[in-house]
């Protein structure tokens, strides 16, 4: 397959080099043309570097894995027509610092994962392995358990396809959770302050969630 | 001990019938004297029904079970002055009905368990089992494995005592994880939202998270 990956921070270029190595085809998009670690990444792992537009137009499958506050902006710059009707994975948490503290924007009444739907209506807009670091993302073995990811959007097919990919990531079939719509977003996204202040008292990202049930 | 559990809903019968259980003295505490359901539990279980100044007045340990959006009314019916020292256990969630869609407020910048300790400053509160169904804050076997809850609060002795507490309801100290201080109980208070998406793909309350970690 062939997917553009957004965003040359740690999050893109790991997601990116994984699937590189899982004999994927790969874009890495930047804002400009250029970038030193798209080009650092590219020289490393065999894939290509490109601006946001390049890697998305190439792409079966866009991810984007820019910032949460700015994945509008970054996917505007890849050009909707470069989205329609293309799986469009969204990793991504709106994170930033206020007043010294880590807030989210939006939280609560809407999430990135709807705006991105919203924006690019004809993008098939899949939400999902925000909730881990991205180490973890890509090797889940290296967390002990049955522990899960989950998947939020308003196409079952993109979600089945998603849920194919994550199983390439090392993720079983039966540790993906489907939430529903792309509105379940929100909760995923809600989830990083918990995610903050575990990772603060266990002293490293390696960790996740298992959800335990009677029945 | 002396409980004063204040809210006669679900969430404050149920722990307060747990802790006329195991063996305390429980007054059950509502905004006006004679509230139905309060007797009701008192016949019920053999507590004691009074006003919300009553019951914590009584009272070694408060509870908050009212809803999180009503909690700063119904302790300032308690009474600061009752509340003095003591340990303020809040399981509270700010949730309600905006726009047709369950909300939180305060959230993100803010907490009920920060706003309590802010207006109480010389209560000790703890922030705790929120993120739980109250089936399951009381009976954690209800549910397999080893499931987890959460300790928030700014006085270390306060959660040491809520912690042993908790292990009167079934939590062993292992499976109570001290997230810091009071500032902690936005996360879990922001947990919500993905505990009702889960809720209702489960189609029942009976789960809850286990963390799962490399070291």
């Amino acid at each position: 397959m062939r997917y553009g990956v957004l965003g040359t921070g740690v999050v893109g270029r790991t997601l990116g080099g994984k699937l590189v190595e899982l004999g994927h085809e790969v874009t890495l998009g930047s804002r400009t043309e250029g970038n030193p670690a798209a080009l650092d990444w590219a020289a490393d792992t065999g894939g290509a570097a490109g601006t946001f537009a390049e890697a998305a137009e190439s792409a079966e499958v866009v991810v984007n894995a820019v910032g949460g506050r700015v994945a509008l902006a970054a996917l505007e710059a890849a050009g909707a027509g470069n989205l329609d009707g293309k799986v469009l994975v969204d990793v991504s948490n709106p994170l930033a610092f206020e007043d010294g503290e880590l807030r989210l924007s939006p939280v609560d009444s809407d999430s990135v994962g709807e705006q991105i739907q919203r924006a690019f209506p004809r993008a098939r807009v899949v939400k999902t392995l925000n909730t881990v670091n991205c180490e973890v993302m890509v090797d889940p073995a290296r967390v002990p358990g049955d522990h899960q990811v989950f998947v939020s959007g308003d196409d079952p097919e993109a979600k089945a396809q998603v849920t194919a990919l994550l199983g390439e990531f090392g993720w079983p079939a039966d540790r993906v959770l489907d939430l529903g719509g792309i509105r379940s977003a929100r909760g995923v996204e809600m989830w990083l302050p918990l995610w903050l202040d575990l990772m603060r008292g266990f002293g490293h990202a390696d960790f996740n969630l298992e959800l335990r049930r009677a029945r």
